[in-house]
């Protein structure tokens, strides 16, 4: 199966009823931009929101930048092959702020429950928090719980909020990438959301199908001792590498192109997107990271992710040019090139 | 009518099932503390949690203390008299972080939305949260949004968290009181949860019942500028003052007396509490705090209280004591003395 097999499917887009929230507004793609511009920004214009990173920098008096970042975890089902609702929890938020060059130091976990949730589920879920937070070396330090009503929310909601502080001399941005750059990937994509999607779906592979979320401050830490030069580092959650993709080359004022051939993905992902009609492009990864650098800098590079646990599957698969500016494209396996545009709405719906 | 009117009020407690979520553990009173004596400290054990302050202090390299809170938002209804859910979002958030002490600076807000919610009403609660930035003088940095099909949560949840710093010298905490000190709250109690529990039931008052909730961040600046030895603030949310001294009694080891005449209570308040059989002492406020001070401060620290906007209906409820230590008692407008117990479970469920 090649990547351009997809190009011509059509996604399950809720049609977007301008006046009421649709599913698509959560989705990563361009119904949240929407809701951002139309919204968000508008109401909170400030210049560290607007720039629209994964975590806000901002600084404190006589301390370094302190980056600070927070997500809610709506995941179906809670418990997916290679984890759960509190692993992603843990992982996501630390992730967005390890993409952003800081050092995650504290957790916030607020929990919205279901009446009538086993405590069994929940101390499950708080037991591979901990876990999560042990293998990423942050503390939770301050929570919340809530519960409502049966029927009022979907078993358990959790969001957290990390703060990390961002030491001197790094500046990553997605308006930094540059004609040249090399676009890189720690590993295989689109694990979690089929792991997710096939739990959902009662799915089953020969071989199993495992959710990649994992706490990456390790390997962004190895990642910026050894090139400082790095431009951006993003995680392809919700909305995949392609989602990633278009808002680099829209915020950089840059062309993207990626080579097909060299984006590594698993068989059982593969197999799991065409019997569902996913395109992998476009399917969240929660352990995976993607890190555009100066050409110069790529190969060692490479060789600094592939030697870190996280980081083995890691590759070269594109690159960053000054033609179509805003515009990611595809080399295909059999030759052609297409757009990989920004989806409208969701494919996957509430993978994480 | 009295407060010991209430005495005999038996509230609609539901009965724990040990092995699942009930309304009750969201309550603030025992079952909240039962589950995270049961299931959140075990995980999460750190000395910063376990302080179980209504905020994390963490020392940063180079910084002055940083606060660090968050809670979730699930009040129903969204709009209420006097405020919304995004007012509710914001200012909680601020109240947890000045009532730490803390100068609170940068809020994230994450939404989980259910599909369908019209987009004027997601507007108008974002403008609202604006506002309350604006009167908080905190700027809001960095968000989240998550969609979740439609009867999988209730129009909005909302979870908002907020860093802050603590100055030099400041150190309030609830294991601070001692006997001696004097117990002020600064304006009428329980506004905030009659007002949406009158909305919920329709009820209908001949004056306005309008929540108090507000940013108390201007408040509790003046009165540490005023008064350092301050040992404790605390914003009576969830649960009440009762919960709040309850917590205070238990945690400092030291009675608490209170004088039920002092007590400052609308009379709309004491009418729709006696019409829905809640007792005002456990009833939320969303824009008032409690503190406690050393006697020779109190009187000083009512005059500054009383000239600030949202200190005008301050008063002087109550006394630390030597004796029952651990426990709350109050002084009934007929001279008798009851103990006011931490609740089990909710008197009202989301009001917050």
């Amino acid at each position: 199966m090649q990547l351009s097999d997809f190009e011509n499917v059509t996604c399950p887009v809720p049609q977007a009823d301008r006046d009421r929230v649709v599913l698509g507004h959560g989705s990563g793609g361009r119904l949240s931009a929407e809701l951002l511009r139309r919204v968000f920004l508008p109401a909170f214009a400030n210049e560290t929101l607007s720039a629209l990173e994964d975590q806000a920098t901002v600084h404190l008096p006589g301390a370094q930048r302190l980056a600070f970042t927070t997500d809610s975890y709506v995941v179906r089902p809670v418990f997916f092959p290679g984890g759960d609702i509190g692993r992603l929890a843990v992982c996501g938020t630390v992730n967005d702020l390890a993409v952003g060059g800081a050092r995650p130091m504290f957790l916030s976990a607020a929990f919205i429950l279901e009446e009538g949730l086993p405590l069994a589920d929940l101390q499950r879920i708080v037991g591979s928090m901990r876990a999560a937070c042990a293998e990423a070396d942050v503390t939770a330090v301050t929570g919340d719980t809530k519960v409502v009503d049966r029927g009022k929310c979907d078993a358990i909601f959790i969001t957290t909020a990390g703060v990390g502080l961002v030491p001197d001399g790094v500046s990553l941005s997605i308006h930094n990438a540059r004609p040249g750059d090399r676009v890189l990937v720690s590993g295989t994509l689109g694990d979690h959301g089929m792991a997710v999607m096939s739990a959902r779906e009662g799915l089953e592979f020969e071989t199993a199908l495992e959710s990649d979320v994992a706490p990456l401050a390790g390997l962004t830490q190895a990642m910026l001792d050894a090139c400082p030069a790095i431009r951006c580092m993003r995680d392809p959650t919700r909305g995949g590498l392609a989602s990633v993709l278009n808002e680099l080359a829209s915020a950089s004022r840059v062309g993207v192109k990626l080579n097909e051939a060299a984006i590594p993905l698993r068989l059982e992902v593969r197999a799991a997107c065409e019997m569902l009609g996913f395109d992998p492009l476009y399917v969240a990864s929660e352990g995976r990271l993607i890190a555009i650098v100066p050409p110069g800098d790529a190969d060692r590079l490479l060789g600094v992710m592939r030697e870190h646990a996280l980081g083995r599957g890691s590759a070269v698969i594109g690159d960053v040019v000054a033609d179509h500016l805003g515009v990611v494209t595809l080399r295909t396996r059999v030759g052609g090139e297409r757009v990989v545009p920004l989806l409208a709405g969701d494919q996957l719906p509430r993978i994480c």
